[in-house]
C-alpha cells in the first residue's frame, strides 16, 4: 500500500498572500517525510451555525487563489461545492471537488460533481452509518466517475458532540476506495458554543495517529498560522508549527501497518 | 392556545387524481374534529437513500397539482424544496415552504425561502440539538419573514436509528415560533434496509400522541392508501384509513392540555 | 385498562417525620383525582456520582421509616436494593423491591428479590434496548414471581445526557407486565456537575404527560418540599406543591387514552 | 513511558487444563515482543445477557486455577468481582481485581476492593464520559490504594451497539493512573443477538492498533482456541494463533509512540 497522503490547508481561504505563505510552510512540513499534499481552501463556508458566521471571499478570488496555489506550488488543489450549478466551474480551477458532509445525500450535487471528471472526496454525514455510504459512493460510480475518496468526519453523539467510529474506516474500504480521516472535523463540538462550532484541537493527534494505526489512505487537516483568529473553525485547526512533528509520527506509524 | 393543526398528504406526489382521491379522504377525516389541514406532497425526492429511488413528478407537474388542490379543496399547501433557485417558483403554487432537516443549515436556501415571504416550515437536522434551531430561525428571520415552523423529526441515536426528544419540544417553543412534530419521519430507520429507509408505522401514534400531551402546535403525519406498495417511506407512512381514529384520540388529548 | 398509579416521594429517607410530613402531602395530592400511590424512599444511595454524595439513613432505620409510613398512611411502600443478601430482610418492611437501573442485568440481585414474592419494579439499565429487558424480565419470572413492573428511566445520549424513546414503552409492554415510567431520573444528566448528576425539573412534566399519553401503567416521579436542599437528586425532583395540578393533567390525559 | 503491558486470557475458565494450554500458548505468544501479561479468566459471569447463559465454574475452582497458572507461570492473575464480600476471597488468589463495567459506580465494592490493597483494573460503564471516571478513581484512591488503572471498554451509542471514543484514552490518562484499552469488549453487540451478546473479531485488531498508536499503557484481550464455542463472548475473543502476529505490530506502533 502507498503511504498516506493529505488534505491541508486552512479551512476557508483568506487571501492570496495568506494561501501562498500557508502554502509554503505546509510544503516545508511535507517535505521531511515526503508526504504528498493537496491544498484544501473553501471559498464560500455555506452552512455556518448561525448567519453572523464569515461566508469567505466567494467563487471568482476563491478559485484563482486555488489555482494559482497549484500553479506555484505544483499541488493538486481540492474545494467544497455546495449546489449542482457550481460544479463544472469550481471542477476548471482544482483537481478535487469535496461534497459537505450535510451535503452527502444530495443526489444532483453527487451527480454533477461526477460528471466532472474530477476527483471527489465525499464526507460521512454525521447521520450516516459507515456502510451508508456505499449508497453515496454508487451514485457518483453511476457517472462513470471512479475516482472517489470517502471521508470520516465524526457521527452524532448525543448533542453538540461527535464521536469517530474507527471501525467504520475499514468497513468503508470494504467499497474499494481510499478511505480518509478528516481529523479537524471529527474533533469538532457542533453548535457548541452558541452562535459557533467548538472544538478542541489536541485531539487532532489523537485522532490523526489512530486513524494511521488503523490504515487509512490519508488524512485531511486544517491548519492556520493563528487558530484563535481565523475566520471559522479556529478550535480544531491545528498550528502550522505542529504540522511537522506530527507527520513525523504519521509517517512512523504507517510504515510499521503498511510494510513496503 | 389553538387547538393542534396538521400537515398531511403523501410522501411524494404520484398524479392529480392519486392527490385528490387522499386530499377527499384527509377532508372527510378531518372534519370530524374540526382540524385544519395543509396538504403536503413533494414533486423532488432530491436525497433518497440510493440512486434506484423514485425521484417523484418534478417541479412542474408537481407543483401545477399543488395548485389544484389548494384551489379545489381550499386548503393550504406544502412542498418541500432543495435549492436557493426553486424557492421563487415553488412559492407562487403552494402556502407554505419546507426546508428539509439535511438542508437547514444551508444559508442561501434559508435566505431564499424566507424572502418568499411564504410561511417556512423548517425540519430540524438529525444532527442538531433542539436550541441549535435558534440559529437557524434566526436565518430565516433576517429576512423580514416571521411565519416560521419548527419541525422535530428525529435525532441521529446509533446507526440507521433515531430517537425523538420529547424535552426539545418546548425548548424549540422557546423561540416564540411554532413547534411542529413530524410523527412520520421521526419513525424511520435512516438506510435500515441496505438502499431504502426503513421504518414502523405502529410507532406514529406513539410519537403524535405523546407530542400532542406534551402541547405542539401541529403534527406533520404522512399518510398513504397503500403504503406498502406508495414509491417512497412505505414503512412509515400511516394508512388513510387510521387517520380519522388517530385524530380523535389527539383531539381529546390536545383538549386536555390546551384548555380553552 | 386501570388508571395510572403513582410511585412517589423522596429520593432519599431523611428522618421519620420528614417522611410523615412528604406521605401527608402527597395522599393529599392524590386524593383529588383518586390516584393509588407507593411510597418511596432509598435507605441507601449505594452508587451516587462521587464518594462526597450523602449516602442515606441505613437498612435500619430506612426500613423501619416505611414500615411506619406503610401502617399510617395505609399505603403500599418500596425501596431499592443493591446485593443480593439484602433483598430478604427489605421484603419484610416494604411491598416492592426496585432493582436500581445499573444493577439490572445482575442475576443474582434478579433471582434474589423474585424468590421474596414481593412485587419487582426494575428499571431499565441506560445501557439496553427496551428489548433487552424481555431476558431480564425473564430472569425475574424463573423464580416464579410474575409481579413484575419494567421501568423506563433514560438511556444514554451521548455523555451527560440520558434521552427518553417512547416506543420503548409500547415495546416493553408487549411483555405482559406493567410498565412505569420514571419522569424524574428520565431527566437526569448524570456526571452533568462535576461530582454530582445535573437535570431539569422543568421537563418532568413534560416526560410525564407523553408518557401517560402513550399508555403507561403508572410513572414514578421524587418529590420534596426543598428540592434544592435535598441530599440527592435535588435537581431532578418535583416540587410537592406541584405535585396536584400535575396529577390532574395526568388524569385527564390518562381517561382519554384509556376509557372505561 | 514503558512498553503497553496486556490483560489476557478466556473470557471464562473452563478448567485447569485449559487455563494451562491457553497460558503456554499465551507466553509463547508474548515471548516474541517481550510483552509482560497479566493472565485472565472469569469464574462467574455474574450479568449474562440471559438466565441460559453459563454462569461459570464457581469461585473455589475458578480461583483454585488462577493460583495454579500464577505458580506454573510465574505471570500475574486477575479476575472479576462482583459484590464486596468477595473481594478479600478473590485478593487472596490474584494479583489484579477488576471491577465490571456496570459496576463501576457500586461504592461498597470499589472500597472494598480498593481495601484488598491489591491491584484494581475498573472498567469504564456503558453510561459513563471518560471525565466521569475521575470520581470512580477517587473512590478507589480513598482507601489510600492508588495501585488504580482506567479501562475503556465501550460507550452506549444507539441500542445494541458500542462505541470506543478514542479521545477519552487521554483524557482518563490525565488522572495519573495506567489506562488500559479493552479491544474485546468495545467490539460488542451487546444483546444483539437476542439472548446473547454479539460481536465482531475482526475489528479488535482495528481498536488495538488505534489504541497503541494513541499512546496506552494496556491492552485487555480475551482469546481461545476456539471462540465460536467458548461458553461466552465468543464473537468477540480473538483466535489464539491471532495474537502473536497482532502483537508484533502492536509492538512496533508502541516503539514509535513511547521513544525510549
Amino acid at each position: 500500500a502507498k503511504p498516506f497522503g493529505l488534505i491541508v490547508g486552512p479551512c476557508q481561504l483568506e487571501s492570496l498572500e495568506h494561501a501562498r505563505m500557508l502554502a509554503e510552510k505546509i510544503a516545508e512540513a511535507c517535505a521531511a517525510t515526503g508526504t504528498q499534499f493537496v491544498f484544501k481552501g473553501s471559498y464560500d463556508k455555506a452552512n455556518r451555525s448561525s448567519l453572523s458566521g464569515k461566508r469567505g471571499l466567494g467563487a471568482e478570488k476563491g478559485l484563482t487563489i486555488l489555482s494559482k496555489i497549484r500553479e506555484e506550488f505544483g499541488c493538486p488543489v481540492i474545494t467544497d461545492v455546495h449546489e449542482p450549478a457550481h460544479c463544472a466551474m469550481a471542477a476548471e480551477a482544482v483537481d478535487v471537488l469535496q461534497i459537505p458532509a450535510f451535503l452527502c445525500r444530495q443526489t444532483d450535487l453527487l451527480l454533477a460533481a461526477g460528471e466532472t471528471g474530477r476527483a471527489i472526496n465525499v464526507k460521512k454525514g454525521q447521520f450516516l452509518a459507515p456502510w451508508d455510504m456505499d449508497n453515496v459512493a454508487a451514485k457518483l460510480a453511476s457517472t462513470g466517475n471512479d475516482k472517489i475518496m470517502l471521508c470520516e468526519r465524526g457521527t452524532s453523539f448525543g448533542y453538540n458532540t461527535l464521536v469517530s467510529d474507527f471501525r467504520g474506516l475499514p468497513r468503508m474500504a470494504e467499497t474499494g476506495y481510499p478511505v480518509i480521516m478528516d481529523a479537524t472535523h471529527s474533533v469538532q463540538q457542533p453548535g457548541g458554543q452558541g452562535t459557533s462550532t467548538g472544538g478542541d484541537r489536541t485531539m487532532v493527534p489523537v485522532l490523526a495517529r489512530a486513524a494511521v494505526a488503523v490504515g487509512v489512505a490519508g488524512l485531511f487537516i486544517e491548519t492556520h498560522e493563528d487558530p484563535d483568529n481565523a475566520p471559522s473553525d479556529g478550535p480544531n485547526m491545528l498550528r502550522i508549527e505542529d504540522l511537522a512533528p506530527l507527520l513525523a509520527t504519521l509517517h512512523a506509524l504507517d510504515t510499521v501497518v503498511k510494510p513496503r
